[in-house]
């Protein structure tokens, strides 16, 4: 009888499951799940309209999507229910749902129906601006010391925002509702039946700390009176550490999903963290980092240690026995999608649709031979503002050193190695802080497709750089955690670690840095560091001048 | 009878003529030859190939066009050539010329055929960039106080350092040459069978001073020492102010042009200067710009001062009985094309053609009901380096105020207040000496085609500005100068300013500056100064490492 482990990855559009055999690794099936419902950016189902930048979800979908992708994926196999040693799932996070102590969504009661609040926020939901920098004002006030952890700067994604911004806004959600927690956790309850909280959750978005807890009463008082019992009133749960089970499947899920009832259910990981095992790593020393839209930069230490403009520092929040790290850029591919849709020339995107490859292909094409340096130019990447390490969302970007015989080619080229010049920054941030980095892994669809790229990081940052081999690696980590759930004897591994560095996956290529490259760079990197330090600490706050001024002139 | 005058206005490709009547300026007939070998930058005619940066031209071009064109324009009018009061010349500068004594080019010479030295350096040639920095080095190490009135710096683009570079480069032309005179020079020398120097030419491009005279001996001996007598061997010859008659139509040349012997022939000028006459500018106050791929600022003024940055200040150089000043930006329109050429996406260059109109009017036209910052760009017009005031040719370009919604229209109209703002900065510079800006004329293709930028530049120099009415300004100032050759009895004028008053155009409509724009670019503008602080003196010499690196990598 062969052996299987479920992943089931969330994504910000839809579900996948992944069925992944747990001795060879091989993903011998998958299946996906569009939600019908998306992301509602405009308007709710019962046609009440939303302000600019909100972004929710229906949970329904989450559960409709859980029973489908695993029946396809058991089916496809065509696989006994008791060859499933364990299922794992990883979730966008934060994502946040005000639920009844039944799991009910509130979103899905009557009354509730026409109330935006109601339903799930999603992680890149941004109607809790304010409330952050509220929040950022308390924890100053009172001098609140475990934000130095969370990089000293309070996202308006995270949870406590989120909650914050329900209670000022539609405050009968926030009475009414018995528990408020990540939809990660959510989907896990509705599996096990058990209310639970993963460690990485909680300790990601929600302040949650291993050894001094959840911020204090207090805190959450002067946050807001009616939050001072938040914890006992709607978090209070079992905290999980990542690569322990969360609970066992249900009778009635096991049914519906087409399982047995007791297969064991991992706890929950965030879906970028779920890379890491996915792509075997189990130990410090190696980076992971997710290439999308926004860079996610994660790292596994023996060392506790605040690390400046690092957003989270959960202890087995990633991998068990570790201290799990998140750093991260606000602006990668979002940035080289601008580019391409905004400034480049129509000869070039002729020749593209001639040669019968994206501009991308083609900008990258007429990059070849390139060396660092030729382009004369530098870029700050930050069209999006800076997470990691200025936690300032009040930048923006700059190109500089072009002449009259600057091509298109290069300006791409300058905010590719904007993004690397910003990861050596955060690289050398840990390394300061005593978290070593010796190498790097990529995961994502840019680094598979954008080799260039790959070696532009690899002699900016001066590592060796591997890229991840699955094209679901969150899903696969999700599988991994999955089988960490089960015991040793079923499995055959003692913990997720074991089960990671055996299965996860990356290319055997290795990207090394070009030494001639790398010595040149070196010299352009002091110069975007010069141009950090003048932008982005307060020597020249012309960004936020100009940003202001931007917004009293759009208001008129 | 009526009565004209002539305006020969010498181009980079083409010599145009125009006649003008004399009493209602009313532009009667005009004729354009093109130059049949344009600009040389890649062969001269025996074959020789020509390094990068090369312009040159065939001064037979020259003589053809004039006899050509004013052919043209006396039988377009069929007007009696005694009707002609005058004739003026303008030409670009600093164009160089090696010649016999007998007027003959030393390209003309069967030994020199294969000689690039020995054709016409045109203004744009850039083969003398070494020379400069050497005569920069000698006037330092001398500590020759004259170069302050020519902004501190010596371009390469001027005569000397052409003149040096034969030298150093072909000494046989140096030495066998008799004469080495701006190309102005030598058109007038042909008319009129006598050898004069314009104070103009002398004045802004070759060191000549009206209380001290060229530069001494000793200093030319320093370039080198085969230039110790360069002034008595090539160049001394009377000076001739604007508004004089530099002499009279010779009869070889009147029989040629079909025009009576014994016209008077005024004093040659710079083309951009004779854009002050061409648009009414008689007297101090009125700032002329011209406005094309670079700008060239000129002025009146009674005071003479040394102008940080400012390129030329020469003694009735440009009007009788005033200091003229010359300032510059080295990138304006080649800024805007550049950026039409490389930035904009296809969709926008669809629509332009859809509409039937161009890139910089569908640009225009988004950017219309525009309020100054919205945006949120601001920019550093320095993409072909600093003329004034850094005279730095060693820096380059910078936008910044990006995010993801950045529209290509808003890059555009970065780059357009950026070349406003280093005008302002000029136009302060010119205060801060005392030389009073009241008003501004502009001119070029540029500002006639497009009013939002006429509008941009009034609300960010906060002046008034005017709009040149002649399509061809610098040929109606030449003529300008033809009717100030002949005798008050004759013309009715009492001298060059009168005349240009008199008859000199600009448009009615006067831009006036929209106070509210005005009060948020006076924010802006601090912001620029700023930039142009830290990266144009010192403080980050980014740009310059850029430049090196850059350079060094591609020699490569």
């Amino acid at each position: 009888m062969s052996k299987y482990a479920i992943g089931v990855d969330y994504g910000t559009l839809s579900v996948r499951s992944l069925l992944v055999d747990i001795n060879t690794g091989e993903e011998v099936a998958s299946s996906v799940y569009e939600y019908p419902h998306g992301v509602m950016e405009e308007r709710i189902p019962s046609g009440t309209a939303l302000p600019p930048g909100w972004a929710l979800q229906d949970p329904q979908d989450y559960l409709d999507g859980l029973i489908s992708t695993v029946k396809s994926v058991v089916a496809q196999k065509e696989i006994f229910p008791e060859e499933i040693v364990g299922i794992g799932v990883d979730f966008t996070s934060s994502t946040v749902m005000s639920v009844k102590s039944d799991t009910t969504p509130m979103c899905q009661l009557k009354e509730f129906e026409n109330e935006p609040h109601a339903y799930v926020k999603l992680w890149k939901h941004h109607g809790a601006e304010e409330e952050a920098l509220w929040i950022d004002q308390v924890i100053k006030d009172r001098g609140e010391t475990w934000i130095d952890l969370y990089g000293g700067k309070v996202s308006s994604e995270w949870m406590i925002p989120k909650v914050l911004e329900t209670l000022r806004h539609a405050p009968e959600v926030y009475q009414q509702s018995d528990r408020m927690m990540e939809a990660l956790d959510w989907i896990i309850w509705k599996m096990t039946g058990t209310e639970t909280r993963s460690a990485c959750g909680a300790g990601y978005k929600a302040f949650y700390r291993h050894d001094t807890g959840y911020p204090s009463k207090e805190f959450f008082k002067a946050l807001d009176p009616a939050m001072e019992n938040f914890i006992e009133e709607k978090m209070d749960a079992p905290i999980k550490s990542i690569g322990e089970a969360a609970g066992y499947l249900c009778e009635s899920m096991a049914a519906q999903m087409g399982l047995m009832a007791g297969t064991p259910v991992g706890t929950g990981i965030i879906d970028a963290h779920s890379s890491l095992p996915g792509c075997g790593i189990g130990k410090p020393g190696e980076m992971m980092i997710i290439v999308g839209t926004s860079s996610c930069h994660m790292m596994l230490s023996e060392v506790e240690a605040g690390i400046e403009g690092v957003g989270g520092l959960v202890k087995d929040g990633i991998m068990p026995g570790y201290f799990g790290y998140e750093a991260g850029q606000c602006c990668v591919g979002d940035h080289f999608a601008w580019f391409v849709d905004n400034c480049v020339p129509e000869s070039y995107v002729l020749e593209a649709r001639d040669k019968g490859i994206s501009v991308h292909q083609l900008l990258t094409q007429k990059l070849e031979g390139y060396k660092a340096g030729q382009s004369g130019l530098v870029a700050l990447d930050w069209f999006n503002g800076v997470r990691s390490p200025l936690m300032d969302f009040n930048l923006n970007g700059l190109i500089m050193g072009m002449n009259l015989l600057t091509k298109p080619e290069e300006i791409y080229l300058s905010l590719i190695e904007a993004t690397a010049y910003g990861t050596r920054m955060i690289i050398e941030s840990f390394e300061k802080a005593g978290v070593k980095v010796d190498s790097v892994v990529l995961s994502g669809g840019i680094p598979v497709k954008n080799s260039m790229l790959v070696q532009v990081y690899s002699d900016i940052c001066k590592r060796n750089i591997k890229i991840s081999a699955s094209t679901q690696a969150s899903a696969l980590g999700a599988a991994i955690l999955g089988i960490a759930a089960a015991k040793e004897e079923v499995t055959g591994y003692k913990n997720a670690n074991e089960a990671a560095q055996a299965i996860g996956k990356v290319h055997e290529k290795v990207y090394t840095p070009n030494p001639e490259n790398a010595a040149v760079y070196d010299k352009l990197y002091e110069e975007y560091v010069t141009l950090h330090e003048y932008f982005g600490k307060g020597a020249n706050d012309v960004m936020k001048r100009l940003n202001k001024i931007r917004e009293e002139q759009r208001a008129k």
